[in-house]
């Protein structure tokens, strides 16, 4: 083997990351060694504190480095409003652009009873605790418009209304900006089913 | 701020990477938490010593932990043929495409007098003590088909000329404005069997 053997291992290594083939692997890690050293090492420290620090809300199940999240802990925001989603990341699409105070819920994950993936997976017995001790009035679910994402907000609303909590869902439509022939027929049909009166 | 800071840190942190933007470094912090602990830690450990450890040779100039890469030290290389590429991704490319048993000389750029990369810069010093020695009976100028790498290998055959080296070039075979790193491996062994004489 001529080739650096630490080099063949960071090539290897950074083929971890989603999206990463082994070209980009090897470009990746020639751009870090000749021109970004301080980035890597900034990224090595950032990847080992993630991993050794980062657990998940005991209330939410959100990524979270502290027992109880900062969305969890934060006073200003309304308990009424639980906003249910499927991963960390809807937190974060829905809390920069959506104007939303409430609470969230993270299921990581949706139904799925062939990968063994069933409500004590999602964390919809801690999710019930939550309902039964009140205080929660809406359930606003934000899971995927995809099969498995519409199956498990139809559960969770079954399960809801069991404790008189109101769920809603996101309105289905065209994208702000988007143009109507460009849209897929099921969102343009949607979109039409749920037109509203304008004035 | 309501989301986990060593969160917001990996995912800026990432941004390091070419061609990662915010979205896709967010899809990657989530991917290894969620998914692989254990390929983020492996990675963490790949940078730092890739970084701790990784410098050039002392002959070559490739990226090496060594002071003498694995293919400058083969005793199996022939050192009549030295191959002169613009970076370490090049002697990874032609080692894994092309049957060349030679050793290899890397510029670590090519020549750019507007952006104050001249023949020092590139290291052409130390490859012209190497032409002095005798020894070297072929320069394969291995530069990529751009007008920098066009002019860079003018230059060298120059020098190469004074001492009596044959310099050749690789063969049609690679578009131009191609860079070597991406080209297919097929087109390259050819390329690299089609070499011809420059002067
Ligand atoms: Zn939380
Ligand atoms: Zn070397």
């Amino acid at each position: 083997m001529s080739q650096s053997p630490l080099l063949l291992q960071l090539i290897e290594a950074l083929r971890c990351l989603p999206g990463v083939g082994p070209k980009s692997a090897q470009r990746m890690a020639f751009h870090l060694l000749e021109r970004d050293r301080k980035g890597a090492s900034i990224l090595s420290d950032s990847l080992q504190q993630a991993v050794d620090h980062i657990g998940h809300c005991s209330q939410c199940r959100t990524l979270s480095e502290t027992e109880i999240c900062g969305y969890c802990s934060d006073s200003r925001r309304n308990d009424e409003l639980l906003c249910i989603v499927e991963t960390p990341s809807d937190v974060l699409a829905i809390n920069q652009a959506a104007d939303f105070n409430g609470k969230y819920f993270v299921l990581m994950g949706h139904l799925s009873p062939l990968d063994g993936i069933g409500p004590a997976e999602l964390g919809l017995g801690l999710l019930e605790e939550r309902l039964k001790e009140g205080g929660v009035k809406e359930l606003i679910l934000a899971t995927n418009p995809t099969v498995e994402g519409e199956t498990t907000a139809h559960y969770i609303s079954e399960m809801a209304a069991e404790y008189q909590v109101v769920s809603t869902r996101l309105a289905h439509g065209i994208p702000l900006g988007g143009e109507l022939e460009y849209i897929d027929g099921g969102t343009l049909a949607h979109a039409f089913s749920g037109r509203q009166k304008l004035l």
